[in-house]
């Protein structure tokens, strides 16, 4: 019978490792660099190593480990090939064998957003729901959706990529994916920095963000002070990401969304602010989803992958 | 060792009805008028008798028999569980129990549109893919997702609604479902035509469209004939197509999309008009996706539903 867990979250500068009782309860935390020289080759051996470090500290033999789980920035599929994941340096590659060979545990790979998704789901602001979709507001707008209890990886590694709705035939800058009028380009944290220079322009209102660098945060501190001319920037910003995720909703129908990620460091105004529109725009079988905030934050990933293996 | 399942397409007007080998080779099918009266009750016991009958006349043994699939127009959770069928007149009803009871076999219940897609992946346009989007365009526009294999019921039956997908703030008309500017307002068989009346109001421009009734079949005649309007009808047809189908494979990225439903059988002009607009709009991620016709017609629900107890 197994008793632990290990959950590790790949990012381009960090590794975050966990380990976990098989209920959930996290037993302790740490990271290591990320070495992505020579094509990441040392990611997976520095992982092991890592692992087997930790094994021996606090004396877990291997026959109590139920597996290691990893997430990865980039796209895979369902039977945990990479395709590839260029800020760790690797073309395709299947972690699965090498890591499960050094450590003799099973592993199983995902990417790091419908990972951490499933973390959320687990642990964290999706709890109690077999079918939710994370909505991840950083520097892009990330995704993971969760039916069943499953990840939808899609069939080439592309699911839950709701960043990437197109919302506005008018815009003329490119998204970072190369297409124009994505749901990023107004959701991330550089959306509502565009939306509000836009603003900003384009009125002569009066306000605070006139005097101080615009950020996610100073406009949602704005916001919250009253500011008027804010209060319009996040009108327009909860219009784009409400309308994104009622396309969401039509499609797949989740109980719950959970919404993380630097902008959500705002709080419930963020969702206050879209759900109107969400309510607007979603087909009415699918409008009674419930929001939450995300709650695990960075440790997210370390999270859902251990639930990976679990299952 | 079973040998026949049967699949079972209840409509508001007639049943269809058909059994297959395991195999999934057609070996009659049939239909019995749907009785609506009293709420529907007779609907499920009509069903039980005339299967009983076939068994009669076929010389089947219950234990000869895997189950009996029904597919429903309304929305159906995970358990079978129909939520709502205004068509029948049934309010929240698993009619998995008494059918069950009345044949002694089991019985598997789901959406129509959902089951139509399974049969068209088992044995239509999307043989061999296991991760499929169907969508009809019909009276309405239809979705069925079905991913590795599953059909996605969503978390109350909404599941697939991509018909309900927002396209346009512009829109002033309301949607069947309510809402307005809906894909349904412009992909549908009425939707073609909306977009065709807007068009001639609009252009002075001759075209054969000016001189017939336009329905949805005369539009496409219209543009094979090379009729430089209908193309231009076509082109918005398209866009509108284009963008919400991107849209769906930037969430759940399928391998293919099935197009069915009376619009569809235009043929392949259809998918030649929207593929443009669907690269342009689609995650790069998920722009590989296929496209084909559907090919099982007005059989998909009986092929489907009898798929849905073969799992």
């Amino acid at each position: 019978m197994s008793k632990y867990v290990f959950g590790v979250d790949v990012g381009g500068t960090t590794v975050k490792l966990g380990y976990f009782d098989m209920e959930g309860d996290l037993k302790d935390k740490w990271e290591i660099p990320t070495r992505t020289e020579n094509k990441g080759e040392s990611i997976i051996p520095d992982i092991a190593g890592s692992i087997l470090v930790k094994m021996k500290q606090e004396g877990i033999a291997k026959k109590d480990i139920a597996g290691v789980g990893l997430g990865v920035p980039g796209p895979v599929t369902d039977d945990g090939t990479v395709l590839m994941a260029a800020n760790l340096g690797w073309n395709m590659y299947n972690p699965n064998k090498e890591l499960g060979e050094l450590l003799g545990v099973p592993v199983k790979t995902g990417n790091d957003a419908n990972v951490a998704a499933l973390g959320e789901m687990w642990k964290g602001g999706g709890q109690g729901h077999a079918n939710m979709v994370a909505v991840t507001l950083g520097t892009g707008v990330g995704g993971g959706i969760i039916l069943n209890g499953q990840i939808i990886c899609g069939s080439n590694g592309a699911g839950g990529e709701i960043g990437h709705i197109h919302l506005n035939d008018e815009e003329t800058e490119s998204c970072g994916c190369g297409n124009t009028g994505c749901l990023e380009q107004y959701a991330s944290a550089t959306g509502i920095v565009r939306l509000a220079k836009k603003k900003l322009a384009d009125s002569s209102k009066e306000s605070v963000l006139r005097n101080e660098e615009v950020t996610a945060k100073s406009v949602w501190d704005a916001v919250k002070a009253g500011d008027e001319l804010a209060k319009e920037i996040a009108e327009m910003y909860g219009k784009y990401l409400g309308k994104g995720l009622a396309n969401v909703a039509s499609v797949v129908n989740p109980e719950i969304f959970v919404i993380g990620g630097g902008v959500s460091k705002a709080g419930e105004v963020v969702i206050d602010y879209m759900k109107p529109y969400f309510d607007k725009y979603a087909f009415p079988g699918a409008k009674n989803a419930k929001f939450a905030l995300a709650t695990l934050g960075n440790d997210a990933g370390i999270y859902g992958s251990a639930k990976l293996v679990i299952g």
